[in-house]
């Protein structure tokens, strides 16, 4: 990803830490302290705590969080697409500032680049007013290259245009934000934009690994478990991963290849189990089972999972056990779960 | 369901405290440190230090976590199908007991009551031997009562069977466990067994609820959300709880009403806002909808979340907090979360 940055002068890379929470990895992918991106308060104090002083809190922020906010000090920016929310960063001794949320076709937050609520909700921030940000979520719709080019395309041109139509009406816009992980590998050009957001690219998963985002041996976390029942007459095997250490979800039941609860691997992390999937799962056990007769395993055999959903699956364990090219631990990295 | 235990002369509760995970509610659903039940060795060491010493881990056992387990202290009760596990509970120095699991139906872990791997089992865990164990989690696909019915007295009469073969060939089985909170509130009687694990009944949820576990008003667990958007020309609001504060677990796809990701009510857990589910969901983000036009609501308004499955969505959260009949805090919870 920061190559991608690097072939667009002055673009800057302020990665989404919503997927690692960690600091380990932010010294990876946000070097020297660089522009961060996070997902809840509890992150934004983290990272600030740590050094990262440059943050964009990127979910609608409400009145009673601008306390919290305010409190952590460093130069935490918000976003918002409501004039009520508007006002009240406006009014709020802390001098926070918000970037406008633009909707650019998923249907989720942020108001549409020819709005009128555009200008009302600038308006209400008034100097206060930090950019525009979008995040074209509909990206993971996209199937082949051609779509995700033009989603990108699509984020990339309204965000612009948002902008451009502040400009205009006399309004400062420093900051032109948009990111995804596949909107950003896909887009032809970035014109107009200042900086991308992106954070799964970090891990990687299943899912990613199907729109073309990075390919499945990039994906660099995985689950490990052990073998807690066999079931040759199912030719399945019991794990001691569930759905609380892998989530329940089900992002490639859409994908072209549906992958289950995870895509079982061995122990060295290769895919030596013949496409072996995590068919079921239960709180603290997963069945994997194949196209292929699994191999002998024995009670407490160990093997991998890679995850569907890497922000999910993450979000489940406290910390991260670094492993070399094979399974020797040469580390242990930090999170920050909960809110 | 300590009123449903006390119908029935001798029979035991060992509550599952996997669902609540917590001394303070281990301490209303096993009062005076009763026997209970645990998911993973965190929970075990936990409620062990806590005075909690009679436990049965209710996951197939490895043998890599035998010391780990022999090391908690305490009366600490394996379960396994396996031989080879069930040979290394034997020669493992810590004195740990198991019960060999059954499988009544659901075809999960477990032999079956009429295998010969029974007496394989039991053989090979010698003295070692607690009893017998079954969960029928296979009573989660039935949808009325009958079915509920049939399945728990499959699960009793499986799990006595094992037992009584087990007896007639020279093994003493003291325990003779089953349950589930559906099974052992569907039972018609429930002779032979020993004793009962039940948990997601300490909260309930939506799934349960449909399936006559408990009512609606019975659901003790939401989740508390604030208003993040307003998107009025859909008839939505976006909240702050989204995958990860209420889990991907869709249990109510298949139910008779399907709730998306949960229900949504008002601040006092009361379902004033005419039905209105989360319909989508991505990491800190739900969006709310419904069949009725919902009530105009302020960025910031706090609306309360049920879930579809309790189990997973206390996991999402570090503690919990305990409010009265309306939503004033009057306590704080612990939880032991991860393994």
């Amino acid at each position: 990803m920061q190559a991608v940055v690097a072939r667009h002068p002055g673009l800057v890379l302020r990665p989404h830490m919503k997927t690692a929470k960690s600091v380990d990895v932010a010294a990876l992918a946000a070097p020297g302290f660089g522009p961060i991106t996070v997902s809840t308060i509890a992150e934004a104090r983290y990272f600030a705590e740590a050094g990262w002083r440059d943050q964009i809190y990127a979910v609608g922020v409400t009145p009673q969080k601008l306390d919290q906010l305010a409190a952590i000090g460093g130069d935490i920016k918000l976003i918002t697409d409501d004039v009520e929310a508007a006002r009240a960063i406006a009014d709020h001794p802390g001098g926070l500032r918000a970037l406008v949320e633009i909707d650019v076709g998923e249907g989720r937050g942020g108001v549409t680049p020819e709005s009128d609520e555009l200008f009302t909700i600038a308006t209400a921030l008034g100097q206060r007013l930090a950019g525009v940000l979008a995040h074209a979520g509909h990206s993971y719709r996209g199937r082949d290259n051609p779509t995700m080019a033009a989603t990108a395309e699509a984020e990339r041109a309204g965000v612009v245009r948002a902008a451009d139509r502040l400009r205009e009406a006399g309004h400062a816009v420093p900051i032109v934000s948009m990111g995804s992980s596949p909107t950003a590998l896909h887009a032809a050009h970035l014109d107009g934009v200042t900086e991308l957001r992106a954070g799964v690219y970090m891990f990687g998963d299943l899912f990613q690994a199907q729109i073309g985002t990075h390919t499945l041996e990039d994906i660099a976390l995985t689950v490990l478990t052990c073998v807690t029942g066999r079931k040759p007459a199912r030719n399945a095997v019991l794990v001691d991963a569930g759905a609380l250490a892998l989530s329940k979800d089900r992002s490639t039941e859409a994908a072209p290849h549906d992958y289950g609860f995870g895509l079982t691997l061995d122990r060295q992390g290769r895919d030596t189990l013949g496409g072996a999937i995590v068919a079921r799962t239960h709180q603290e056990h997963g069945e994997v089972t194949g196209p292929s007769p699994l191999p002998d395993l024995a009670i407490g055999a160990r093997l991998r999972i890679a995850p569907n959903h890497t922000c999910l699956t993450a979000a489940a364990h406290p910390h991260y056990w670094v492993v070399d090219g094979s399974d020797a631990i040469i580390g242990q990295w930090a999170r920050v779960n909960f809110w």
